[in-house]
């Protein structure tokens, strides 16, 4: 099964039809997962080992715009910079972009405007893909559903399945080789005294694209065998967590999901630490700051940065502590 | 099964016998674990999950002397200091000399002189309790083989098990219950150009013991569910590459094995990370060096200190890179 099958099973006559519009724009928010995805069943469709789970910032993702040119050619400008068409973020786009029209056609100047550091472990592909889904779904006025989008955002970048909604998504495994049955899907619960602070250490490219850290932790880490356990007794952790406000579980489970998905790349080889110095140190002060009281806890993704998960009423204390963006 | 039970099975009528001397002294080496002892069994008796693999640095490592006093009580004296009798270090050595005389009769002075860090992960419990061993079977005169001793000197520290020898050493896990069957046996191979060098970033206490860290581990982390598999994989291994005198797939191993030890640890709860800032750098420093054609891998215990492996024909380049002590 190809990525071109998934989009014509959903698309159907719809596949290849004409722009109703000659520009549209949509945002998506970026989302922290608090169970990881860490793991693909299948490269291709980008189907994931077990389930995850995250929580969207709202105000923090990627706004994309299309707009048909006539150049014969597709322009990216991503924060205001022309990418290069040769390197691999452009390459990706633009065969994600083909998915969809024919022979290549229209080309787009694509715009995507990002108010998040790239590739620093920030979850940008999500939201970068799940705003170009978005933005041709209004494009073309396909009059997709959030599921439908959500799929289609997956064929781009995994975890940009669950960065449709705001609030906590959950992105089903699923267990069908097309992976119809795998998209993300809402939690209605709000927690609106919950806060997600991110601690920039580096704004600098990991290095590692997190696809290649987690191919070869599969590949390698024999710790991995262990892995699907460990969402299997975090996730409904979590959800008790969210449905109950139970901020102690929620951080506890979050933080300790995340050393385990790092723990994992540890045991790879080549081994995999995106910790700076400053990670680990910062580190170590949560958990003293936590041994004295605060309630503070954080979750890491591909890349050196930590986001901190703390409460409302502590968050004047976190500041005193941390300087967050 | 208690460890005076097996002080009794090995000692048989000379237990609680008179001392042949007044004094005696042994020494032992440290032992540097190349295939880790991870995790407990039996707590009492010091059983492993795993056997484990070990080289025994020949220059580094503990001298005890034991001396009969008439002071009716025991005098401790580390590295020239005498040590408190109500800290942890007295209590547990007390304790394994009352496993070999009668209502804690005769009393000694003890001297133990180590001329590597203690308590920084590198080993001196196990040189220090074998060196406490062999002592004590001078100073009785028990004439007890290597192996017998091996499970006496199990019984004050797992590691100790396998500072008995110099050279490489397999510490075997082994089944039965009384833990007849779990001793150190030595390697024959030798290997003269391998190298194993110190880079001590802390003195200092390590805070966590390994005995806590281990138990906490294997407790709350689910990624210890794949540790005896990774050591069933990487000790085959690690003898092969004795064997052939194959040092990158004794480097790779080695090192792939202390990460996923380590690994183990981050996924415990409350989380477990011995690195320091250095100990980080290091790492990344030596993953650079190595890919820059430097065959150079490294090792790690409970404690933030690396330990290097390298061949003699590098270690005018290592030490342009490394402050060896």
């Amino acid at each position: 099964m190809k990525k071109a099958d998934v989009a014509k099973a959903i698309l159907a006559d719809q596949l290849f039809s004409m722009p109703q519009h000659s520009c549209a724009e949509a945002f998506a928010p970026t989302n922290i997962a608090l169970g990881k995805y860490w793991g693909k069943r299948n490269q291709e469709l980008n189907l994931p080992v077990t389930s995850s789970l995250s929580i969207s910032l709202d105000n923090k993702g990627a706004t994309a715009q299309l707009k048909i040119n006539e150049k014969h050619r597709d322009d990216i400008i991503l924060n205001n910079r022309l990418i290069d068409p040769t390197s691999s973020f452009a390459k990706r786009l633009i065969e994600f972009l083909n998915l969809f029209r024919e022979n290549e056609k229209p080309n787009f100047d694509i715009t995507i405007q990002s108010n998040i550091p790239i590739a620093a472990g920030l979850a940008s592909s999500a939201c970068g893909f799940a705003s170009i889904i978005k933005a041709l779904n209004n494009l073309y006025g396909w009059n997709l559903d959030s599921q439908e989008l959500s799929i289609l955002a997956r064929l781009g970048s995994g975890s940009a399945s669950r960065s449709i909604w705001s609030g906590f998504v959950e992105w089903h495994a699923g267990t069908r080789d097309d992976g119809m049955d795998s998209y993300g899907e809402p939690i209605s619960t709000l927690w609106p005294d919950l806060i997600i602070g991110l601690l920039i250490f580096s704004e600098q490219d990991k290095g590692l694209s997190s696809r290649v850290a987690m191919q070869r932790t599969i590949e390698t880490s024999l710790l991995y065998n262990s892995w699907p356990s460990k969402v299997a007794h975090d996730l409904p952790l979590l959800k008790q967590a969210i449905a109950t406000q139970d901020f102690e579980l929620l951080g506890k489970t979050a933080e300790s999901n995340a050393l385990t998905m790092h723990a994992t790349m540890l045991s790879a080889w080549p081994p995999i630490n995106y910790c700076l110095p400053e990670t680990l140190l910062t580190m170590q002060k949560i958990w003293r700051l936590r041994e004295e009281g605060l309630p503070i806890y954080f979750t890491q993704d591909a890349g050196p940065n930590l986001k901190l998960l703390f409460l409302k009423n502590s968050l004047a204390d976190v500041r005193s502590h941390f300087s967050l963006i």
